[in-house]
């Protein structure tokens, strides 16, 4: 059904195609660079719910039934979602979906969950478990910042290498192939392996990141034997500023110069300047909502037509933090291509 | 690939074969009627570490490292592992499987995860993604009591409907299909949807997760159009003593007797009268020790030909206990068949 090209690389022989997506996030992304292009900026960061775990549970069920309603679809269409997020035991995702009745498959990938999703929905679409099947993933800058560092009203300063939990959802719905790719196709993936270089600061997650995302690349440009200039982007999750820049220093270490195409979502996401946003942007909401909102349009209407995705997560607890573990860092990565069939 | 039977019911065209696995389990494990059958019974509550969490690390790599050298595979063979844990960030998942550098696709299912893990290293094996996936789980009862209940110290009182969550970890190693089904192979699989009747009690999580697995074997067995009778055992996680009856009960209203078949981890562990275990055991690994150290070598030596495992999961947090939320249940299955070909 794959094409195995190396360990953990893959391509589809038919490759199944991307029918819907959606994006919702909160009011300072909204107010951010990127902030027209998502489907839904909500003003309100309590999403109408009385704690900051609700907020995001709703958030995560809105964007989810936003991506059905834009093809059309009902929950009972799809045969399964791969849904996960950063609160312990995953609630945004159980408490998000819990009215849609979807068969659930629960994930963790910290802030690589929207790719682990893709990667996974993906499989599952083109291995035939059903026509449609959907990946989901959310942030809430609330929920976050209280669980890994400080409760907000501890006031607390953020060093220059912190970044910004976005408040954001992206979700996906995949349809199985038929034979003939058309439209927005994931083509292919690579499953992540942990990298560790001993990084203990929970505030500089973009060193903790880089080092996987570039094994990631490099596998994948080594398995598929292709360049960084085969690509339209090269999109990391949320590395940010500092963390995208490592990236590049350490893929072109290993012979890629990728620093033409990269775009990082964390560095995208939130203006430098004016948003006191540190390093930029993270969370898993951080890449899910810039993918839906900004790079599958652009595939959509072919203003690109070949990308890579490879999100990318710091796999730490507050638990492990504190008894001086370092944080390793995993991305998984999906190849996106536009497939338009137009007549001769 | 697979024919799919149902909405998240599927049955494998060819089935990948499970060609190796490993239980480790602590001392109340081992002093249970099942004793004997786990690879290793570690009397070292510590597994020589400093922290709960490092011990739950530990006991989760050397389950996966004896599955590895019983098939005499190597770490860097596998294409992919699917783990995950009860612990918050699934940092046993991730500490665990750090120094095997295994493409890692991290999953939550609760204590439904051996099947989440199955279900999904099973569907990448029969499509092609390497030639070996695995899949594994663990929990520890000081790591999960103290996260989801009480710190030990606290000595608080367990009401009769509490189970006690197991010690221990159980890993899979599968082969991709060559067409010749032999051994022990993964047939199936139902993907499980969360089923939430209102139960608000963290003590009492078999009458949680009881209507997911009735939920999950009725889709099952309509799916497939079987009956309780087509299996030597219909396996259930951990509903222990309370839940299971919940179970029988539940799928005897909608026309299915299994109660003949039906055996449940957790009911299975620890012994009743002596082990002051309350309602049975509990934990991702609970579900996942059994299946390794007893249901799996039934099924190789012939013991049993066709048995359902369907792994049972309360997917709650502290947080949203807290929050007055009530627990959803999910239940994963997957199919284990003896295909063993022998010479006329």
């Amino acid at each position: 059904m794959v094409r195995n090209l190396s360990r953990g690389v893959f391509q589809y022989a038919q490759p199944p195609r991307i029918i819907s997506y959606a994006s919702t996030v909160g009011q300072k992304e909204g107010d951010g660079p990127f902030g027209a292009c998502f489907d839904c900026v909500e003003p309100d960061a309590h999403f109408g719910q009385d704690t900051w775990e609700q907020a995001e549970s709703v958030m995560q069920r809105r964007t989810v039934q936003l991506a059905l309603d834009k093809c059309g679809l009902q929950d009972s269409d799809l045969s399964c979602i791969c849904a996960g997020d950063l609160m312990n035991q995953c609630i945004g995702s159980t408490y998000g979906m819990r009215p849609l009745e979807i068969p659930l498959l629960g994930i963790y990938g910290a802030c690589s969950t929207m790719a682990e999703g893709l990667l996974l929905a993906s499989f599952l679409a083109a291995g035939g478990v059903g026509e449609y099947t959907a990946a989901v993933t959310s942030s809430h800058f609330s929920t976050a910042e209280r669980q890994f560092r400080f409760p907000l009203s501890y006031g607390g300063q953020r060093p220059p290498t912190a970044q910004w939990t976005c408040t954001g959802s992206g979700a996906v719905i995949l349809q199985q192939p038929d034979g003939i790719p058309d439209g927005v196709c994931v083509t292919g993936g690579c499953i992540g392996t942990m990298v560790d270089l001993g990084v203990t600061d929970a505030n500089h997650m973009g060193a903790a990141m880089a080092p996987a995302a570039a094994d990631t690349l490099v596998r994948y440009f080594k398995g598929t034997n292709t360049a960084p200039d085969t690509y339209d982007a090269i999109v990391t999750g949320d590395l940010g500023l500092i963390g995208s820049e490592l990236l590049c220093d350490l893929v072109m270490k290993q012979g890629y110069d990728i620093s033409a195409v990269h775009r990082d979502c964390g560095a995208m996401l939130y203006d430098r300047k004016t948003q006191d946003t540190h390093a930029g942007g993270s969370g898993c909401g951080c890449s899910a909502s810039m993918l839906c909102g900004h790079f599958l349009p652009a595939l959509q209407t072919g203003a690109m037509k070949q990308i890579l995705f490879a999100a990318t997560g710091a796999l730490m607890s507050p638990t492990a933090s504190q008894q001086g573990e370092s944080i390793p860092g995993i991305s998984h990565l999906v190849e996106l291509r536009q497939h338009c069939i137009k007549p001769a």
